[in-house]
């Protein structure tokens, strides 16, 4: 990490200097989200993908604050939608301003987000991120269909976290590749990457959700759970269920049915069908697709950064 | 009318291919409120604008349709935002699908208008619409803050229209100058033109939620009122106001304080003190702004359209 430090010292310093506004509940409410402690995994990953593609100029800091903008704008209104008690372990924003402040602050930092891409001047770029901007809409609106649906296909499930989390990922590498002037294959494969690793990264998201696979549980543990999103682990514990367990689903994806006890049960259920450990086992498969699509470029410390960094986030699972 | 009528067949039918989606919630949701008979008044600006510039490509189609899938989409998050039941006459897409599908298709569309004004490939189009979007952002987050709040100035108050209404309108015009390849003068020309216009049309529009000046009432007359909206025809009646006056606009700037018959109170009040009749002036010295910007344009019919459509605005509130 330390090899992107200073470049995302600039992005720390753009977001702050973007987040300003004349209307000072707008950097109050979006400083409360982007200084709470986030990863900021993705603005890693173009920084990362940048370098790794030879790039030397200072675009990437734009665009990497780009991709933080669009994932905090999701955030903000995935809370909302979700109904969201707590983000990063502090009170979410819509508990602390409300709903509105909350819808309209996001649609703020999703401008903010395209006025720093036309900086760039480069139109593939902004091909590139607006369709990701589609595609992630599109995603959380699907999602809501799928939400309490226990029918919900796997192949739907697949389809959703491709859209709402690997679209991003998938944009945020390849305009890297993009800002650097890499040919078209070369950035597809840094598509690919990102797009395998946000896969990976969203179907671990979800193991977690109950806990990941070991038997100590962590802090957010049943979010997922309490308001009926239907994920990998339930649909494939839902599948290889007995007929008595198949009712125990079609009953608790329904948060008004749920009872006490409901959550330890279904964890029981997903660990003894092999519900939990088959869903890390996909995300290591798509962690290795991730991978390998780095194979045509240079060993680079880069390189090593975006490879471990798939690895860290499956073994986050265990 | 007649004379975009041809290109807005256009834009009407970009909008319906740019709706559609492998998720058919969101064209059946867009759709709802894109075909329920609004005026496509911005649209119409962008075609009239680049017509009026001597332009003859078919991008401004394209940007015609961008600036109504922004507002659009500001129009879904504003009656999350506000809790609207109805609009334009029909339930509210919040009312009928809920607010989570109506925030989430709000970002899609806002997606879509990005998507569509890349495809027009110019950069200084992108960096105006894009300043627009954030723009808008802005006022409607200041807006917030004037809300139940009868100590907003006037300034604040005009601060706030130029941002959530003028901001579009004259980006809406800018771009059509801008597209046809107009210099930077007269392109500024016609965004002055929007921006004038924009802030009559508004000041209209607060008019008429009081019914306007005349003696009948409107169908939708008192939304703002029973929210604690704080528009100029109120802040001018305060600020004219006996004390008992502003005791009553202090009270019933705070919805739960309202009580039986204060809306009728409160456009007698509106019309003895001249609050909006004054504002109708306002609006028709905004209007008159508008129209004397385009003295530098020939004399086209184009012309004459923008000139009468802002007549036509101002005489609404009689």
């Amino acid at each position: 990490m330390a090899l992107v430090a200073g470049d995302m010292e600039a992005v720390n310093a753009l977001i702050a200097e973007r987040m300003r506004s004349g209307v000072p509940m707008i950097p109050d409410l979006a400083g409360h989200l982007i200084n709470s402690g986030g990863k900021r995994l993705r603005p890693m990953l173009t920084l990362a993908a940048a370098r790794l593609s030879g790039y030397s100029g200072q675009d990437h800091v734009k665009l990497a604050a780009t991709v933080e903008f669009i994932h905090t704008a999701t955030l903000l209104h995935d809370d909302v939608v979700d109904g969201s008690d707590m983000r990063r372990g502090k009170a979410a924003a819509n508990i602390l301003w409300g709903n509105k402040p909350s819808v309209l602050v996001g649609d703020f930092l999703f401008s903010r987000a395209f006025q720093l891409m036309v900086e760039t001047g480069s139109l593939r770029v902004l091909d590139i991120l607006s369709n990701a901007s589609a595609v992630i809409a599109e995603g959380e609106v699907m999602q809501l269909t799928t939400t309490n649906n226990i029918a919900t296909t796997e192949d739907t499930y697949m389809q959703v976290i491709a859209a709402k989390t690997a679209a991003l990922f998938s944009a945020a590498t390849e305009v890297g590749a993009v800002v650097a002037g890499l040919p078209e294959e070369k950035a597809g494969a840094l598509a690919t990457y990102g797009r395998s690793f946000g896969i990976a990264f969203q179907l671990i998201d979800d193991v977690l959700d109950y806990g990941g696979t070991s038997e100590t549980l962590g802090k957010s543990v049943g979010d997922d759970f309490r308001e009926g999103k239907v994920t990998l682990p339930m649909l494939l514990a839902h599948a290889r269920g007995t007929a008595e367990e198949k009712a125990f689903w079609t009953r608790v994806v329904i948060p008004t049915q749920q009872r006490e006890g409901d959550l330890e049960r279904a964890i029981e259920l997903m660990s003894a069908r092999g519900a939990l450990a088959d869903t890390v086992e996909a995300a290591r498969r798509h962690g290795e697709a991730a991978k390998q699509a780095l194979g045509g470029f240079p060993a680079m410390p880069e390189r090593e950064v975006l490879t471990d960094i798939v690895d860290f986030c499956v073994e986050r699972a265990y």
